[in-house]
């Protein structure tokens, strides 16, 4: 689960198989312990929704903060980039 | 909260302030439910334990399972690549 901004979205498309599909960037950004400092966090991550997930974060705006949950999975079989694929968003 | 396999460790080094640092890799598998169909998850997630937690990951062998809890951080200003920074792990 992290919460972000949605920064950057491709918007609504179809896979080939005709399932929902949207491409964005969640933008997250917090103060985390760390080795008994605190740090500011701040990244981009690359995310994918499909299905019911995409229709969900078609309706989310740019820049609303919205808390997602889902997993991390290599980009491709060759590309090792983590991309978080979004099971849930809810606006915060 | 990611479980996986401790594959890659540069071993127990220190930073230039003296800290316990330990970079390494994680491999995570799974299934996972994605628009109404299981599918198999594995990626390798780059991680980075300091501190304690360093102390912690420089006694786990190579291949261990371990449940890992922390947060994702971008590699450094200019790279965007995504870094798991361990606060804990526990042996599976």
């Amino acid at each position: 689960m992290i919460d972000g901004e949605v920064v950057e979205s491709e918007g609504l498309r179809y896979t080939p198989a005709g399932i929902e599909r949207v491409v964005f960037k969640l933008r997250h950004t917090s103060m985390q312990q760390e080795a008994g400092m605190q740090r500011q966090v701040q990244c981009d991550i690359p995310a994918l929704a499909l299905g019911e997930a995409a229709q969900q974060v078609s309706r989310v705006q740019l820049g609303q903060q919205v808390r997602a949950e889902g997993f991390l999975a290599q980009r491709s079989l060759k590309i090792a980039q983590l991309v978080l694929h979004i099971d849930n968003v809810t606006l915060k």
